[in-house]
C-alpha cells in the first residue's frame, strides 16, 4: 500500500497517529477496532457528507465488528453552536455510549469542532477519532486537538483542547468537494510553507496542479502540512507560545470572516485566509519587515492556484477600515490590551509579533481598503 | 493565624493549596493576587449566596486590586444545565476577560460544578478558583476537579475533568447554613472515615458537635476531608481506578434522587448519600461482607446528627423497588454492561465490587422498600 503515509503527533500520553492516503475510509472499521479496541461508535456527520459517504463509513465499521449510530446535523457554520453541541452531546449519551467508546467527527472542520467538543464533554470525555473530509479539515483542524463552538462574542471563543485517538485522511474523498471549497483548503497549505518551510512553498508553486488533480502530490502535500501542523503542536499543545504562528493570515482573515457575517456565498473561511495571509505579507513589507518581491510572490501563487487575495476580490459592499480594526481589536488573540499579528521577514520566515501599534494596522487598512 | 490550615492537591503541573479556616473571605483579594497575579475576575454564584456575601468577597477582592464582574444564577440544581451553561460562559466573554483572568465560583455544590465548567471551556480554559460556601461544597465538590452540568439522561453527565489554581474554605461561612444544609454536607464528612479512616469516623462520633458548633473541631474536620479526597484524586485523577470509591452511598443515593426528582423539599444530595451510605453497608452485610454491627454504628450516628437513614425516611410517595433499581442501571458507572457498587468490609474498608450481580440488589431493595 505506497498510497499511504503514517505523520505521528507527539503528545505524551496524548500521542496519536494521522494516516493519510486513498482508500481509507474501506479500511476505516479495521484500523479503528485495531488501535482503540471500540466496538460501539457515533458517527457526527452533516447531511451533505453523509449523504455521499455515511453508508460507506457504516459498512467499513461493520466489516470490522463495530456498531455505530449516526447523528446528523445540518451543514454549515450556525451548527457549531450551543443549540446543535446539546443536542449533538445528549445524541451521544441517548446511544448509551460510554467512556471508553468512540465518537468518530466525519466531515470538515465544522463538524471535527463541534463533535470534539462533545467528545469532550459527554461522560467528561470520550473516546475520539477524526475522519477529515474536506482539504481544510485534514491538513488544519483535523489535527492538533482544538475544538469548539462559535458564540455571539466570536468564532471558537468557547470550547476545549482535545486531542483524537486517531484521525484518518481519505485522500479519495476530497475528489467529491467543490473546485472553490479545494482551493480554500489549499490556501491552509500554503500557509505552512509561507510560516518556515520556504522550500515546501516552492515545491508547491511548481507541483499545486498535481494536488488539485489528485496526483501523488496530493498524499504529499497533507503529509508535510500535518507534519508541519504537528511540529508545533506538540512545542506547544496549548497555544502559550510558538502555536500562535499557525495564526498566519487569521487576524485579518477573522475580521474578514466577521464583516462579511460568516455568509459562505461571500467568503469562506479559507479564502479569508488567502487574503489575510496576503494582507500580512503586505502589511510586513509597510512595516520594514519583508521585501515586496515576497510579498508580491504569495499574492502571484495563491491568485494562480484561483484564490482571492484583496479584499477587494470579496462579493458585495464591507464595511469601511475603522470598523475591520474594530473586529480585530475584538479577536481573541488579544493579550492583555495589546495587539498581537503575525508578521514575516519573507517567504517562510513569519515570527508572532506582540505590540503591534493599531495605529499602523489601521493606517495599512485604510490604504488596502478606501472607502 | 493558628485558625487556618493548608491542604495541598498533589497533580503535577495542576496542583494547587486547599486553604481551610476563619477569615479567608477577608483575605481572598491578596490570596488570590498573590498566587494567581490575576487582575480581573468574574464571580459566578446564586442569589442567596450573593445576598449574603457577595459585597464581602467584592471588598476583598478590591482590597486586593481586583476588580471583578458578578454573574449571579438562580439557587438550585436547575441552574446546572445547558441554558445557565450558555448564559454564564457568556457572560464571562462579555466581561472581557482574557485566558489569564479568574473565574471564581462563589457558592455551593452547583456553583462550583457550574462555574468550573464554564470557566473551563471559555477561551477553551480560564483562570478558576473555588470560594465553597457550603459544608458540602468544602469537603468534596470543590476539591477534584470534577465540573459539569445536568442532563435528562442524568446528573454530572456532561462536563469536564478541570482543577482550580487555588480553592478558599471559610469556615465562618458555614455559620449561615441552614442546620438541615449542613447536616447535609456532614454526610460527606463521614463519609471519609467510612471509606478508609476507620479512625476519624470513631473521631466523629465523638466530636461531632463541635463542628456543628463552630468550634476548632471543624476546621480539623474539613481538612481532613480535603486530605483524604485529595490523596484518591491524586492517584486517579480521571476515576480510572481508585477514585470510584469516593462515590460510596452514591449509587443508591443517586438512584433516590432521581426517584424524588431531585426536589429539594423531599431529599438534598447528602441526605441521599447518607442513606446510600446506610444501605451500602447493609447490603454488604447481606453479601456476607461486613459486620451488623458495623452497619449498625454507621446508622446510628448519621440517625444521631439528624440525617435521614433509611428509605422510609423520605417523605412523600416512592416508585416501587424495581423502578429504583432501573434508575441504578441508568447511572453512569455502569461499565460494559456490568454493575459496579462500592461495597464495605466494615468500617473503614470500602472496596470497588464489580460485576455486582443486578438480581441481589433488587432482593435487598424489595427487603428495604418492600411495596
Amino acid at each position: 500500500m505506497s498510497e499511504q503515509t503514517t505523520v505521528p503527533v507527539k503528545l505524551g500520553d496524548r500521542s496519536y497517529d494521522i494516516l493519510i492516503g486513498s482508500g481509507l475510509i474501506d479500511r476505516a472499521g479495521q484500523e479503528i477496532a485495531a488501535r482503540t479496541g471500540a466496538r460501539r461508535v457515533a458517527i457526527v456527520s452533516d447531511e451533505n457528507v453523509a449523504a455521499l459517504h455515511l453508508q460507506h463509513l457504516t459498512d467499513s465499521l461493520k466489516a470490522g465488528g463495530i456498531e455505530s449510530t449516526p447523528i446528523l446535523v445540518t451543514p454549515g457554520e450556525k451548527s457549531k453552536g450551543f443549540a446543535t453541541l446539546e443536542t449533538v452531546t445528549n445524541a451521544i449519551l441517548s446511544a448509551r455510549l460510554e467512556r471508553g467508546d468512540i465518537v468518530i467527527a466525519f466531515g470538515g472542520g465544522v463538524i471535527g469542532d463541534l463533535a470534539g467538543f462533545a467528545a469532550s464533554i459527554a461522560r467528561r470525555g470520550m473516546g475520539f477519532v477524526q475522519i477529515p473530509t474536506s482539504l481544510l479539515a485534514q491538513v488544519d483542524s483535523s489535527v492538533g486537538g482544538k475544538t469548539g463552538i462559535n458564540t455571539a462574542h466570536g468564532k471558537n471563543l468557547v470550547g476545549a483542547f482535545y486531542q483524537p485517538q486517531l484521525v484518518l485522511a481519505d485522500t479519495d474523498v476530497l475528489d467529491t468537494l467543490s473546485p472553490r471549497e479545494f482551493r480554500a483548503g489549499y490556501a491552509e497549505v500554503a500557509k505552512y510553507g509561507l510560516i518556515d518551510r520556504p522550500d515546501f512553498f516552492a515545491w508547491l508553486e511548481k507541483n499545486w496542479q498535481g494536488i488539485f488533480d489528485g496526483g501523488p502530490e496530493r498524499i504529499q502535500a497533507i503529509a508535510v502540512s500535518c507534519q508541519s501542523k504537528a511540529d508545533v503542536v506538540a512545542r506547544d499543545e496549548r497555544e502559550t507560545g510558538d502555536r500562535a504562528l499557525l495564526n498566519l493570515g487569521h487576524t485579518f482573515g477573522h475580521a474578514l470572516e466577521t464583516a462579511t457575517h460568516y455568509d459562505s456565498a461571500r467568503l469562506v473561511h479559507g479564502e479569508g485566509v488567502a487574503i489575510g495571509m496576503v494582507l500580512a505579507h503586505q502589511f510586513s513589507v509597510k512595516m520594514n519587515l519583508a521585501s515586496d518581491d515576497d510579498a508580491k510572490r504569495v499574492e502571484a501563487h495563491l491568485r494562480h492556484v484561483g484564490l482571492p487575495v484583496s479584499i477587494g476580490d470579496i462579493p458585495g459592499e464591507l464595511p469601511p477600515a475603522d470598523k475591520l480594526m474594530d473586529y480585530i481589536a475584538q479577536d481573541k488573540k488579544v493579550a492583555r490590551g495589546a495587539l498581537t499579528f503575525i508578521l514575516t521577514r519573507g517567504i517562510g520566515q513569519s515570527f508572532i509579533a506582540r505590540d503591534v501599534p493599531p495605529s499602523a494596522v489601521l493606517s495599512f487598512l485604510q490604504e488596502k481598503h478606501p472607502k
